[in-house]
């Protein structure tokens, strides 16, 4: 007993903290220029914003009389059942979550014992390490190779050597490298018995015909995770999803908060899927504009993109330009606001989310005034 | 390895889950009625709805052309700076979240570890020893006595002979009995030093002059939680907050999910504060109504009301006339649902919560046909 404030525990109290995403009204503030000059192509978004279909289902709703007073459905019994037309997969299968952070945690936190271990393989999304620090777990790395590939020998040796309470964790297309990880090396690391989870947050980029949800019904230690908040435009209503063995997500659903999913996300989720083929043009122009933006990337001295399968494109910045750091600074004074990392491997790496089709002029403008 | 499916822990396998509210569509669906024929008094809600000022600022919101496409602010600064209005208090001791559950479970997560302990004293919320279950603790209860009330010596004894990773919960008024926690024991707790957590998620309905929030800048062990699922109409957009010392706030923005805090809830909290007066109106008909309702039944034969502080009503069901789950049952059939438990102390008893004042009639109509 004490008089002074709770401690958290000794493992979280020296977390730097995960690095989120710096609002764009703060960044144009530091630019000196207003938020619509500005270029926020940080945080993978979609450019075109919301779909007006999702918007105005978003608006008939607000008309209900009882919209937003009641608890939500922690069955998710309707948003489940439009994932299903959406996946193909049963709803059995599926799980929604306050975007995909929400249920990887879960899963991380459900499954693995403090001392547990995940293998992830960097550079790769920052929640993983951030996740594993929470639930005090142990982080092996397998770093991809100096062209961002996975080294499947040193992955494949480091499942075979793990133990039990162990989950691999990979990302495809990756963030923020943006390739798929390869059919052959899953089915590999699956067959070896291990628990994988993949995080398809960008597959709509690549094409659903990419997934590796196929394998789920041959191997029931595989987890998906999947996000609205990319291709659906919808990241500040926070909405994923996991698909697993049905058994796990009986389990999963007893134990997650009940009400995870608010109604605005639930909504909007049903409504982006009633109109995923709509959609899905925002997301033909942002593939067009991707190629556009990488062969306009070749011809200029000193960068270099990395072919992406996803809505970002990873750049090597020649050292004589300077650092990553070096034209993201350069880039954001001139209201271009892009990614970069503390990883050594990337100290001279950039990445910029694909902008709309009509802003690809500005932002090449832009980085050749910042070059 | 192993080609099973993954399991969760297993403190987790054998966990019942949270009993959460079921949704009023599949109730009605039982009843075989319309919703809107229903009397949805199982979730203390607000039977008016989101506020029509709340509502017109999410469609103002949904006209602008980034929403919902954008990440939240991880630091929640407009929105703690509302909070901030509201309470009266500094940023600093401000955290919001997904709801008060959110936040209840980041407490006990983040402080006490794996074997601590949290003291409660049922009948009370069932989200603590859900809480406590997930998060491996040890719950020790010192249960209410026959008139629900605490019993503080008791209390303070266990409090005095817990170890240091012990987290007291209270809550007040209480749910489900609809009492202010003394605050001359939540003096005496704190003075022996214990971590509090007071939930106040019904504190509006005692008026906040009843909230033991001036005693966190004596108390830096006191938490206290509140929600704006329950005054200002937006249970289903999750949206609670924590008040608490800031060098704990600091510690909790590190660790709890980056994008906790969706955006529409974000706007409906602002709104809501922004029109605080406004459902202020609603809140004194919903206390009328709640003196009304008690006042009825104290007339009824056979069912005695606790006097409540909150905006539900606790009701002691005398045997002659069945078990709360009897009467429970029998008001479904005529369309209002209300709560029961599985509690010893609460097999007489039903909940109802406060209805709109033009309600009341209908309500006590068909209560009186289910007796």
């Amino acid at each position: 007993m004490s008089s002074q404030r709770p401690r958290v525990r000794a493992h979280l109290a020296q977390l730097p903290g995960y690095a989120p995403v710096v609002p764009l009204a703060e960044r144009a503030r530091q630019a000196g220029l207003q938020p619509e000059d500005c270029l926020k192509l940080d945080a993978n978004e979609n450019p075109y914003g919301i779909h007006p279909g999702v918007r105005d289902a978003l608006a008939q709703a607000l008309d209900a009389p009882d919209f937003g007073s009641i608890y939500p459905d922690p069955n998710q019994t309707e948003l489940r059942e439009a994932l299903s037309r959406y996946t193909g997969l049963d709803p059995s299968m599926i799980l929604a979550g306050a975007g995909a952070d929400e249920l990887l945690d879960l899963s991380f936190r459900a499954i693995l014992p403090p001392g547990g271990t995940i293998i992830t393989c960097t550079p790769s999304f920052g929640m993983y390490p951030f996740l594993a620090d929470i639930n005090e777990l142990n982080l092996i790395d397998i770093p991809r190779d100096n062209h961002f590939a996975l080294r499947s020998h040193e992955l494949l040796e480091a499942v075979e050597q793990a133990g039990r309470d162990t989950i691999v964790v990979l990302t495809s297309p990756n963030n923020p490298s943006g390739d798929l990880v390869p059919r052959d090396l899953l089915k590999r690391l699956l067959d070896l018995g291990a628990t994988v989870i993949l995080d398809e947050a960008y597959i709509e980029f690549a094409g659903l015909h990419a997934s590796a949800q196929d394998l789920l019904a041959d191997y029931p230690r595989l987890i998906i995770m999947r996000t609205f908040s990319k291709w659906a435009g919808i990241a500040g209503l926070r909405l994923g999803y996991a698909l697993a063995h049905p058994g796990l997500v009986t389990d999963l659903i007893k134990i997650k908060q009940p009400y995870n999913v608010n109604q605005a996300a639930e909504i909007a989720g049903i409504a982006a899927i009633n109109c995923a083929d709509e959609i899905g043009k925002q997301i033909d122009a942002i593939r067009q504009t991707r190629d556009d933006l990488f062969k306009a990337l070749l011809t200029i001295d000193g960068l270099t993109p990395l072919p992406s399968e996803s809505n970002f494109i990873l750049i090597a910045v020649d050292p004589n330009i300077g650092t990553g750091r070096n034209l993201h600074d350069r880039l954001a004074q001139v209201g271009v606001f892009t990614r970069t990392y503390s990883d050594p491997l990337l100290t001279n790496h950039l990445r910029i989310s694909i902008p709309r089709a009509d802003q690809l002029t500005t932002l090449l403008d832009r980085l050749n005034s910042a070059l």
